[in-house]
C-alpha cells in the first residue's frame, strides 16, 4: 500500500467506527503516522439506523465522509480497504489493496450481528447494522405494503403486513415504536385500500424484561408505552427458527410474517488472523487488559465495540455501545503517546454516562447515573444528546429539521423504494 | 391488477414525473378513476439530479413519495408495476403485476438515455437520468480518487482524476461545474496525498455552442463560466467511441478516462406495442395533436417528454422539459372532464416560460422571455425558481439549507459511496 514513509511510528487503525475516530483525533496533533483503514469511505452514526429504515432520516445525515472528519491533520491517511488479515508475527495488515506494515495495531473493527448459529435465520431475516441494510429495510417494508394490495389472499397480505423483531434492546425496542408510529400516522393515508389495522408489530424478548441493560422502571415504562403504541411484547419467548414465512419459537407460539428483523445479538467483528486463541472471548471479542492491549501482545490493541476489557462491574467486558468506545478510543490516544515516549501508561476507567431508549414521539426513557425519567422530558433529552455527539454541522442542522417536520406533521418522508441492487446498473 | 370497480370511467397512466403527476392532480375531483402505474414509488425531480451525483443534497431530498402526493384524492390508486406492454385492441395494459383494463389511457412514460445505437459507450459510460443511476456515479467518483490514491502508474491515475462529460445541453452543463467547483474546493483537502490540479474536466459538444437552445448570449456567458472555473469546452467535436479507457471523437482528439458521462441524448421512452407505427417521431417520440391524442387512436393520450407535439415554432415538437410536461399535464387533465362530458376540447398552447441553468456559485444563465441575464441574480432565480417547483415542504426546507450551508462552506458533505448493489444483501 502506497503511504508515504516517515521517521514517525506508524499506527494502523481498522475502523472508522465511535471507536476509531475519537482515537485519530486523539493522535492528531502527536509524532506518529496515522493509517486509518475502512471499508466504507463514511463514519456510520449507528444509533440512528432505526430511523432511516423507517423513513424519518435519509441516510446521508446520519454518515459522514471520514476523510472529512480527519482533513486538516498531518500525518493522517486514510484507504478504502477492507482487512482480510492480521500478521502478527511480522507485523503488517493484509488488505484488498495491499500489505501494510504497522509498529503499532488498533483493531476497532466494531460488532457484526451474531445469529448465534442459525443460518436459516441469517438467510430469511433482515438486519440493521449498516446504512446499505437499514435501506435495504425500508424498502422491504414499502414494497410489502406494494404487494399487500395485489394479492386476495388473506393470509398473505396478512404476513405482508406483519412485522416480527427479534431482540428487545434498543434497537429492537426503537425500531417497533418507530413501525408503530408509521402503522398508525402513515399507513391509513398511503393505503386507503388496505385495512392496515390488521398490520401488527411483535417484538419478542428472550428473557422476562426489554432493555436490559437498564434500569427496572425504564424497561417498564418502555414496555407501557410499546403497548399504547400497539406494539405486542413478548417476554420469555425465544425465536428458534424462521423459514421465511414462518417463525417458530421455543412456545406454542408461531408467527406468519414476511419480515423478521433480527437485533437479538451482535458479536465482535473477528478479523482473520486474530480471530482465534486465547485473546478471544465470548462472541468473538478480543481480550483486552486495563490498557486495550490484545492478550498476549506488545502493540496489537483493540478498541471499542470489538474489545472485551473486563471489570468488577461488567465480568462479561463493557456493554457494547458508543460511550464505552469513544472513551476507549480517547484514552487509548493519549496512552500510545505515553508508549511512545516510555512514560508509564493510564489504565482506563469506564464512566457510565447513562443509557436511554425512545419508543415514539414524546416517550422516551433515560437512565442517568444519579436521575433515571421516561416521558416527554426524556424525548427531549433523547433527542438532544443525539444531535450532540452527531458529526457534522450540516447532518445535525438537517436532521432537526426532519425531526421538527417530522413531530409538527406526524410524518416521516424518506420514504422511497430505492434497492438498486435489483437491478445491476453498470460499473 | 386488484383495482376497485366504479362506475366511473378509468383513466390509467403510466409514469409518475412531472407530466403524469400534474395530470393526476387535476383529475383528483373529477369523476373519473385515476390509476397511476410507475415502476418506482417516488418522483423524480430530475433537475437537480446532476447535485446529488455531486454530493450537494441528498437523494430523499429530489423524490416525493407518489402515494403521499396525491394521498387525499379519492378515487385515486397507485400501483408500483413496471408496464410491460399496451393492448390498444382490447384498451389493457400488461405489467409485471397482471393486467388492467382503461377507457382511457395517458403514456407518461417520459423520456431514456440515447445512445444512437453506440453499444460499446452505453455498456462504458454512466447515465444520469435516475436515482440510482446518479447515486452511482457519485459513487464511482469518489471511488476513481480512492483508487488514484492506489496506483503508482500515472498514466493510469490521469485517467481516474479525468471526467468526460459529453453533451453540452443543462444537464453536461451544470454537471461539469458542480464537478470543476469539488475539483477545486474539495479535492485538495480530502486527498492531501495527491497532486488534484492534474484532474482535468472536459465538456464535449457537437454542435458549436453549448447550451443550445438558449440564448447566444446565455451560451456565451456559460462556456465563459465553465471556464473560468477551469473546465475544458469543446465544440464541434464528436464523439464517436468509448471502451472503457479512451474517448475518441470525429477529430484528432482522444481523451484517456475512467469516466464518462453521456448527458448527449434523450429519446421516448417507448412502450410494446405502442413503440412502432407511423405515430412514431424521431427520437422515439409519439406524435401527438394538439389534444395530446396519439395520431390514430380516439383514446389514447401521451404527455410530456414522450409525446411529440409539432407547432410552427417547433417543427420537431415541443423541447423535453419540465414545463411542457407539466403544462400538458394539466390541460389534458382538464379536456378529459370536457371529453367525458361530450364538450369540446381546448388545443394545447404552450407557454415559454424560458430556461435556465447555473454552473456554479453566483453563476447561472437565464433566459426569460422579456429579460436576459447572468451571473449572480440570475443564479438567485434559479435557485429560488427550483425551491419553488420542487414538491413537498420538507424538501424545501432541506435542499434550502444545503444550499446556504453549501454556499458558506464551500463544501459538498453528501459524499459517501454507497452502492449497496455491489455486494447482494437478502432478498
Amino acid at each position: 500500500m502506497n503511504i508515504p514513509k516517515t521517521s514517525y511510528p506508524r499506527v494502523v487503525i481498522i475502523g472508522g467506527g465511535f471507536a476509531g475516530i475519537s482515537l485519530a483525533k486523539k493522535l492528531s496533533k502527536q509524532e506518529v503516522q496515522v493509517v486509518l483503514l475502512d471499508k466504507n469511505n463514511y463514519h456510520t452514526f449507528q444509533p440512528l439506523l432505526y430511523q432511516v429504515s423507517t423513513g424519518g432520516l435519509e441516510p446521508d445525515s446520519i454518515a459522514y465522509p471520514i476523510r472529512k472528519i480527519l482533513k486538516d491533520f498531518p500525518n493522517f491517511h486514510f484507504r478504502l480497504a477492507n482487512v482480510e488479515e492480521i500478521n502478527t508475527v511480522e507485523n503488517k495488515v493484509l488488505t484488498d489493496i495491499g500489505e501494510l506494515k504497522f509498529e503499532y495495531l488498533v483493531v476497532a473493527s466494531g460488532a457484526e450481528t451474531n445469529y448465534f448459529g442459525n443460518s436459516e435465520i441469517e438467510k430469511n431475516s433482515m438486519a440493521m447494522k449498516t446504512i446499505p441494510e437499514s435501506l435495504n429495510l425500508r424498502s422491504l417494508i414499502l414494497e410489502n405494503f406494494e404487494e399487500a394490495l395485489l394479492t386476495s389472499d388473506l393470509n398473505e397480505r396478512n404476513a405482508l403486513m406483519n412485522f416480527v423483531i427479534v431482540g428487545g434492546g434498543p434497537t429492537g425496542v426503537e425500531l417497533a415504536g418507530a413501525l408503530a408510529e408509521i402503522k398508525n400516522g402513515i399507513l391509513p393515508k398511503d393505503y386507503p385500500d388496505l385495512d392496515t389495522r390488521l398490520a401488527q408489530i411483535h417484538i419478542i424478548q428472550s428473557s422476562d424484561c426489554i432493555l436490559k441493560g437498564m434500569s427496572d422502571k425504564a424497561s417498564e415504562k418502555a414496555e407501557d408505552f410499546l403497548e399504547k403504541l400497539g406494539v405486542n411484547v413478548w417476554k420469555n419467548v425465544r425465536v428458534t427458527n424462521y423459514d421465511g414465512k414462518t417463525v417458530t419459537t421455543n412456545t406454542d407460539l408461531t408467527f406468519e410474517t414476511a419480515t423478521l428483523v433480527w437485533a437479538a445479538g451482535v458479536k465482535g467483528a473477528a478479523i482473520k488472523g486474530l480471530s482465534a486463541g486465547d485473546f478471544v472471548a465470548k462472541g468473538d471479542r478480543l481480550l483486552v487488559d486495563e490498557f486495550n492491549l490484545v492478550k498476549g501482545f506488545k502493540n496489537i490493541f483493540a478498541v471499542g465495540d470489538v474489545a472485551c476489557m473486563t471489570t468488577s462491574e461488567f465480568p462479561n467486558g463493557l456493554p457494547m455501545m458508543a460511550q464505552p468506545a469513544i472513551q476507549q478510543g480517547k484514552q487509548l490516544g493519549e496512552n500510545l503517546v505515553r508508549l511512545i515516549e516510555n512514560k508509564p501508561l493510564k489504565p482506563f476507567e469506564y464512566h457510565d454516562k447513562g443509557s436511554m431508549a425512545t419508543i415514539g414521539r414524546n416517550k422516551a426513557v433515560v437512565d442517568l447515573p444519579r436521575f433515571k425519567f421516561q416521558g416527554v422530558f426524556a424525548w427531549y433529552v433523547w433527542m438532544f444528546v443525539h444531535l450532540f455527539f452527531l458529526i457534522g454541522f450540516r447532518n445535525r442542522m438537517v436532521v432537526f429539521i426532519n425531526w421538527v417536520y417530522n413531530y409538527v406533521r406526524f410524518d416521516r418522508e424518506a420514504r422511497l423504494i430505492i434497492r438498486p441492487f435489483k437491478k445491476a446498473l453498470k460499473r
